[in-house]
């Protein structure tokens, strides 16, 4: 069997399903990880924030990635979070994640502490030189606190330490600045915008990591599809529609953060779809309301997305 | 021997020393808690930002209390940082401190994961109700990026959730209104600034957390006696002396981050004391070069700080 | 002659040349306006961030859009940037753009005073009822440091208080937001953005507001056309030519800010095309040297812009 | 009679009354103005922030100033905020001030156009340049949104360019560091915190501009007058009265912004004084409730600050 690769496409940030108790549900996510396949998603991406990694202690980010690579079977490649504050703690996660089984390896900048953008290339360098699988540097200044710039993403592209970069910065500019400086043949872009997934394919990225492809996975493939054979029209209208579906994840903002209102609500339409069992999130997320749930219930209804 | 209490004074958060290869460098660790002791602390922090905490891997982090502990021996109470993103994180540092001999813990608020102020207190009563050991609540917004109100803290306090607040914001307004809405005397206030400790101590502050503390230990126990004897005075020409001092941090500022260059210089102050083997700082970190270095002794010097 | 009105287009944000004594150039400015004319370039946008508003004393701005109105005659609508800080100043200043031939004001949010949202509405409410001109929202929080959130200018725009929105904000989901919010074919949304202006055109913006149109209007104009008639990848080609020239406003990053450096290369790109006689910039910006405008000089010859 | 001199002491930021219709009320001010003096403030401080600076067009500007400086009859020095975004247009601010009789002008960092700081000293010098009274650099990120830092500011003060600071930065270690750089013979140092001002004079601040101060200036200036005479005990017990009397500023918090609440506080309270005739406040701002208004006046009560 030929080793899958970073070929792009639909990567979903797999949600990782809780009990009522909090340990991890490992049938719902065997069905997760089956109803994404059945749509069509090329790559699994577990351990991301999507999938609560910066909740989960390390015995529960292993067994989850454990069993989506065995859930998968080879089908599409596992990409695997290492996301922590900084390089020591973060090779430690790259030597596990290699061990459990993960094809691809995904790494923010650090965190905690004060890091300096000269820092930046010794930390991946570092990760790299430790783990010889594809790693992927993750933008998401929202939980980091700072900007992977282009400047420094090609550079450390040129270098073949980093193979790719998912973005959720929400800075397209950049993400076309990172577009124009690396040789996009062996270079993978992720956005991971669930709002402007298809500004993103337009500027040439190769592939999406959309939260919200947990529920809605065909969606985000008809999307994929439609941007590769150039019908922009048809990727904008099908954005729009998924524009629409993805407020859900305002249904709790005004009683809690709005990451608590999205992860929560990603569940709870998994639940209503009947793919996992509880929508249960870690602590100290507070939980939707009934409230709360129906109004994810009516978004599902009005996007057609019933239960399975 | 009766239990150590949180009754304030000097705690300094401890530094981790560092073997050339970056492993926990034992002797002089040892070493560096004696002096501490010898200049007459009143407790050690262990794991905290100083201590290059986001850096350790889980086996460091408590190989390096352990030593502590022991080599402190019971003469001070040692607190423990349990830096970690969210709560189920957190909770599985704090069973592994306690075990590992910590008599208090130190927990800041969530990170990297967003998360809303009111999601805070779930936190906290989770960490609290989990480990039965005296739980201080650590304000360091340049490192999580929130910050601990004093609603929060105050509501807290008053549930005996928390039992003690380390104020790193350097919000001394914020401060003020803490010990204005708690109980003082069961509740600990320790100031993290180094270069205002006295106006901490003026407000009413129990403690103090410096880094500096690490290099020189007798001018923060000179400053805490003379605001204990309410002799501001005494109390403020200290504190010049040691915001004198303190400029160890900027040697590193031009070429890397403010962060590296302050831990950097400590380790070189503490080796130039000759009280640590070796100045190695964790990966990223870019070491200070040979001028750098030369700054830092010369600080030292001007501070009449020789070797022992 | 009918009354122009808000149509979109290509609407350059008019530089303000100035003597070496810092006066209004006058001569340069009324060739400037020319040139983009016959570049045909859709509106005129007097007094904006790239004229130099917030330097220039009111006399200059009047007689800045006094001069602009006289030289379009009438040809295209002159848009009139109304900044100050809070209502009764802006208030004045639209009194008196009125009085000065605007076709149209441009507000931003308020500024320097801290403001509630719930206060932007009164804002808009109060300009648009002192002074009947249709009024666009100007959303640029990198200088007034809060956002015009979509649910607030759609509100505005029900209300008919604004009748458009000049987005420099960089956020393309808020774009898009307000985009599906107002009634598109009455409310008119410009892109402030000169290096995703493709994108913005891709979502449904009627016009460009990019500060380098100034100095390559007709590159503009182009990729304008080419989105018009829904080639995309004619408007995608152009928009990389126009982001290679754009890094004109690099060249005194290192020495300055990006803003002078940016105001400064407009200029030095407008003496190079022989459009004005002096490249001076306000107080306290730092003037280019002649390496940087050596640079600039060679960003226009590879774009192919020679003299005219 | 001799020149008033920039001694330090209590300088209020004085309220601007407001008529109804929102015109100057000047007999308000007058008696405002005499009603400080008789307090025993040290100076007057025109058109600052809590002026409402921001919102006053230039005519209500100079006339406040005018009526402020013709009551106070020399008996105080008055210094005048002028406050525009940068050097063209706050220079002829300096201009009109001085035409009007201010003893001093108080400018800040420029604002929206963003500016370097490299471009700090040559703002600050064109201003010293063109006027010759008096400067002190104002120091508000709140408001604008950059640091005057300690370097800038002592580099400036040995130039002659600037003859003292207003910190409303909150921070007080850059005020420590500005003290300790600075000739301080010579160079005159004010804190703008409320809730802060002991401190501030502990570390050798020479004056306090307090906005609560309209209200009760009789408490700051027992504070300043206890901290001369280095009794810390009772200019801290004078502080935490006066934080008490501060909440006021958060009646309106949760229906409007901080500084609505407050401005409208100050007014509310100077109403309930018996000072000035109407609590009207500029627009956009939402004017305080029945509710609002009595939790002021109950806090008065509190203070036993009744009418005159």
């Amino acid at each position: 069997m030929p080793e899958p690769t970073l070929a792009g496409g639909v990567v979903p940030p797999v949600c990782t399903p809780l009990t009522p108790e909090r340990e991890l549900d490992v049938p719902s996510l065997e069905r997760l990880v089956g109803f994404l396949l059945d749509a069509g998603v090329h790559g699994l991406f577990v351990t991301g924030s999507t999938g609560e990694v910066a909740y989960l202690p390390d015995s529960v980010r292993y067994r989850a990635l454990e069993v989506v690579v065995s859930t998968a079977g080879g089908q599409v490649p596992v990409l695997a979070g290492i996301i922590d504050t900084t390089t020591p703690r973060v090779i430690e996660h790259a030597y596990a994640a290699k061990s459990h089984g993960a094809n691809a390896l995904v790494a923010t900048a650090p965190f905690y502490a004060p890091t300096h953008l000269v820092e930046f290339p010794v930390h991946f360098r570092a990760i790299r030189a430790a783990v010889d699988l594809p790693l992927i540097g993750y933008d998401i200044p929202a939980s980091v606190h700072s900007k992977l710039n282009a400047e420094v993403v090609a550079e450390l592209a040129a270098e073949g330490v980093l193979d790719g970069l998912k973005d959720s910065s929400g800075d397209l500019d950049g993400l076309r600045a990172v577009l124009e400086l690396v040789d996009t043949s062996t270079f993978t872009c992720f956005s991971g915008s669930e709002t402007l997934a298809d500004l993103g394919l337009f500027l040439g990225a190769h592939g999406l990591v959309p939260g919200i492809g947990n529920v809605d996975p065909e969606g985000y493939v008809r999307l994929y599809d439609a941007a590769k054979r150039q019908d922009w029209d048809a990727a904008r209208t099908e954005q729009q529609r998924l524009r629409q579906l993805f407020k859900i994840i305002y249904v709790g903002d005004a009683r809690m953060g709005r990451y608590s209102s999205a992860i929560g609500a990603f569940k709870e339409g998994l639940v209503t779809r009947g793919v996992i069992d509880h929508a249960t999130t870690s602590l100290p997320m507070i939980p939707l309301n009934d409230t709360e749930r129906a109004a994810v219930r009516a978004y599902l209804t009005d996007a057609e997305l019933g239960p399975l």
